[in-house]
């Protein structure tokens, strides 16, 4: 794989302080936008997590960042930009923050050509729970030990994703993705996401599934739910922004294939991901 | 304050690539050592943890990492050395590790020189709670977002530290310390501190503490705490490789003074704390 193009703070660069508290602390948000013919997107919900993250976690925005991530998205008829945005540098040691201006990090990487999207996910229960707290709840922010380990199981190597559950024990998503459950008689399936309200992240893509599902009469409910759900399901979706809809076709014991709910809504999101609008 | 002298990788050198996992996901862990006649204290213990946070998470042990340590902590007579380790710089994007060789960081900082160990401090209860996770708990790693969120909460600007509580609601400890409660019966007293067992950093310095108490006749409980049992406490104590033993003088509500117990603690400690030993 090749490396990315990198900027920070506007220029070209590919280095930061080792007194930036992103890496003294993971003291930063991240978004990984998918750029296709030139264009990033769902750009404007991306930049509304972002600055939802920044405001929680006291991190600078920085001053233009939609036209920068258009700009470098322009450079390349397809890549992933990954925008990451941290507290900055910090001259004074520990935790309290000092008048840091913020650092950030923009990097381009060329478009990957896996092949597993379209043949389906294999997907594990990963052992490292989530740890519980609404006060990170829902932001991509860099605090992410517990998805590296998750991803890095030894038990992992078959698997293209591992399902991750809270401290509590309710199925939350993916390392790297949020998840859908549809089950229920044909003609009255429903369709099912954990609502993220201690742990996880509230995925970009995860929203406007459930947006165009519910435009299409199809309301996705955010609620409570745990591994019963998840082996009662008749069929699974990951989800990310990348991937955009990623059924499932293995879990643990079972074989799955994806169903009429899958594809009603790869149907509904098929025009939104090939021409990417602005929200 | 002044910058620190840095090292990266054993030269002189204050940066590190955007790609290392440490900005990316705070994967690394960190030891902050107090370095007193150019010797760096407690420096075994501080190496052990350091040792277990990089087999727990993955993360490549420098060589000849306490040489390089006692040599920066011997080019200044009184300093503060904090040494962070990371993952290292990947190729590849995503949470799955690569072959990143890992990054070492040793920081040099002066000495700081401010008042207010000696007068004790002034704590509060933050609101922000520690997330539950036994895979992480116990080290010093670098996803320190709750420490960070809970040390500059809106009120905080009059205390000196913060008290944690996990999402369960047990006492855990100060942002940046270990907390010791004594209460009980004068002839009778006890001490307790809570039990490192779901989150929380086993501090070095809580480490030495609980040994030397132990082998004056005066058994340290790790245990399950609560608020209660702050509230109950005749003395409370704080503890950092940094500060020693730091009474504690004000809790929400009231006024606490060092009591008997907490002078003698910090009889057994101080010939440790003044005179480094290595271990």
């Amino acid at each position: 794989m090749n490396g990315p193009a990198v900027w920070v703070n506007g220029r070209p660069c590919t280095v930061v302080s080792v007194l930036d508290r992103g890496l003294q602390y993971g003291e930063g948000v991240f978004e990984t936008v998918a750029c296709l013919k030139g264009r990033a997107r769902f750009l404007t919900l991306h930049l509304e997590r972002l600055a939802l993250g920044c405001r929680r976690l006291g991190v600078p925005e920085p001053p233009a960042l939609r036209a920068q991530i258009e700009q470098v998205a322009a450079e390349a008829p397809r890549s992933l930009v990954k925008v990451l945005l941290t507290r900055g540098a910090g001259a004074a040691r520990g935790y309290r923050r000092g008048a840091e201006a913020g650092t950030c990090v923009i990097m381009r990487y060329p478009w990957p050509e896996e092949a597993h999207p379209r043949a389906g996910a294999r997907v594990r229960i990963a052992s490292v729970r989530l740890g519980e707290n609404p006060a990170l709840a829902g932001l991509k922010h860099c605090n992410r030990l517990e998805q590296v380990l998750a991803a890095n199981e030894a038990d992992g190597a078959e698997a293209d994703e591992a399902l991750m559950l809270s401290t509590a024990g309710q199925l939350i998503g993916g390392t790297m993705t949020n998840v859908f459950l549809i089950d229920g008689a044909p003609g009255a399936a429903r369709v099912r996401t954990p609502e993220i309200r201690t742990c996880g992240v509230a995925g970009v893509m995860r929203q406007v599934v459930m947006r165009e599902a519910a435009r299409a009469g199809l309301p996705v409910e955010a609620c409570a739910l745990g591994l019963a759900d998840l082996e009662a399901a008749s069929e699974v979706v990951l989800t990310n922004a990348r991937l955009g809809l990623w059924p499932v076709r293995a879990l643990p014991g079972r074989e799955l294939a994806p169903g009429p709910l899958t594809e009603r809504l790869q149907r509904l999101m098929q025009p939104l991901l090939e021409a990417p609008a602005d929200d």
